[in-house]
């Protein structure tokens, strides 16, 4: 294992204090894996979070029009109730608090088991899933679809409406309607190591890669020899655009998501094809985003997330953002 | 060699194909790798380019506040003169144009080989060039020292004072001042491929890390077995700061550049290395950029910029920007 770090168990609380000294307008709440603003508004509030090693998700989208706590757990394995517990009461001004959990088994359950304890104290909570992963029903870990990088438009979408002053109900709808508008697949060419462990999760062959792998490595629907780029585009886009329900002539937002080890050209080489495909289909994209926004690791490879746009999702879309990893005026 | 590409002689071509698709603010010259802004504003024009393979530079900085022109060689080679040529052509808007140049034998050449030709078309034209990798003395490619990350801080301090209105003269003596102020050095866990090539650049063993490395996997200082992640920024920040002449008191910006494949994560435990070290030397972090600035294709590692800030600096710094990878309002 090569890794930039100290001891391995101290990488997600030395990664969290690199981050609060990096950006000021963050702060950690003490003796928490807990990051939330410096400087709080009072509005409904948005709580997120998962395991660690998906950097910028989730702490890279607390701020101004997203986020404003985002909770870590260890490498890859879901924070502790208590620790989720910590940020909803850090962050509730009285105006309730949404939860954006992605669907993975023990996420759901210490997310789902902090919402109790926070309501037997008298706060106002609501929940949404995220299951955008359109590649296998149940995998290791998960019951359902997995929750992988379509969570970053639900952070941006609902988290404008909540910065808008919507209350809790609306803002759930709109984070509901996210979710079932979003439609992720991913592929990996390299494994990742775990810090804890110190070996890769998996192993691929020298010319293999992995079709509709989680963003823990947990497996896909197949694994192939690597193709063109434009062949391993065609294969998840298709299959997201038969999940999505987009059809010619509507308004979509594309993530072309890096999962940490492939170089931007690369995912702008992905993306190329993407853009061809959907001109192609008459389909309009309204924003894309290129770039790392939810990763595994050092994994190479990466993630399509296609978003069916409408009007009031669009404007929530664009409205700002100021977060260290997502920013828009 | 695992790369999400098609042809490797398109790798170029599809990746500005893919820049341009995911970005309508910008737009390419046809015929050319030369990416500008859709929407040019009178004023002095800035330049920069180099070869591919170090993305987001320079074509994610082309945008308001920052660049007006990216020109995109070969993956790890110089552009030629006449592509160079075709941006300050098209960018020039009777202002002048000032080309930021990366100190390698091959850029300097070429820029100043366009920069003779535009001048004999009466194109008003300044030139300078950055230099900051304190690390060596001379290595492959370079007379003198390299221009690494550093560079990003160029284009933003120097595009603001263009786009504040400030004539040919002020720009280029204040790209000067960064250039004198900025000091850098790098180091890599891994190396990368160049898709032509199809073969590592060059090897590291299973415990060993190159550090004072270049952004094309030139020789550093010396090899050494991988240590913890402090005592290598504690190598390289005691040699930035030996050669920066900051002084306990002073004013900082300080970027945590990741050459492609270290997580970020990995990023923000360095950082807070950065800072503490920083912190105990009274030496104030005026602003932090930890992410992917300036890489080497798929290299593992990173490097640290430190820029010295005075009052003219920091406002500039300070101002607005908007490019797909630098935004700030």
């Amino acid at each position: 294992m090569k890794k930039l770090m100290n001891q391995p168990d101290q990488y997600v609380d030395q990664m969290l204090e690199g981050i609060v000294a990096a950006h000021p307008e963050l702060k950690r709440i003490a003796g928490t894996q807990v990051i939330v603003r410096a400087h709080p508004k009072a509005k409904v509030a948005l709580v997120s979070g998962g395991g660690s090693g998906h950097e910028p998700a989730h702490a890279g989208y607390v701020g101004v029009g997203m986020l404003d706590a985002a909770v870590s757990g260890s490498v890859f394995t879901s924070p502790t109730p208590d620790q989720v517990l910590s940020a909803i009461r850090a962050v509730d001004q009285g105006q309730g608090v949404l939860l954006v959990i992605k669907n993975y088994t023990g996420d759901v359950m210490n997310f789902e088991m902090a919402a109790d304890l926070a309501s037997m104290e008298g706060i106002a909570i609501e929940k949404v899933i995220v299951a955008d992963d359109v590649a296998v029903e149940n995998s290791t870990y998960t019951v359902g679809q997995r929750g992988i990088a379509g969570t970053v438009f639900v952070h941006k979408i609902a988290g404008a409406a909540a910065e808008a002053g919507m209350d809790l109900a609306t803002v759930k709808r709109i984070a509901e309607k996210v979710i079932a508008n979003v439609h992720s697949m991913g592929m990996a060419l390299s494994p990742c190591t775990v810090p804890a462990s110190g070996k890769p999760s998996f192993v691929l062959g020298e010319d293999e890669v992995e079709i509709g792998i989680g963003i823990h490595g947990e497996p896909g629907t197949h694994r192939e020899n690597l193709r063109l780029a434009d062949e391993i585009v065609d294969t998840l886009l298709d299959r997201i655009l038969a999940h999505s329900g987009v059809v010619d002539g509507d308004e979509v937002a594309v993530m072309l998501n890096g999962l940490g080890a492939t170089p931007q050209s690369e995912l702008y080489i992905a993306y190329r094809r993407v853009a061809e495909r959907l001109r192609a289909r008459n389909i309009a994209v309204h924003k894309a985003l290129v770039g790392e926004y939810m990763t595994s690791l050092e994994m190479a490879g990466f993630s399509i997330s296609l978003l069916k746009l409408d009007d009031e999702l669009m404007s929530l879309l664009d409205a700002p953002a100021d977060t260290p990893a997502y920013r828009q005026s």
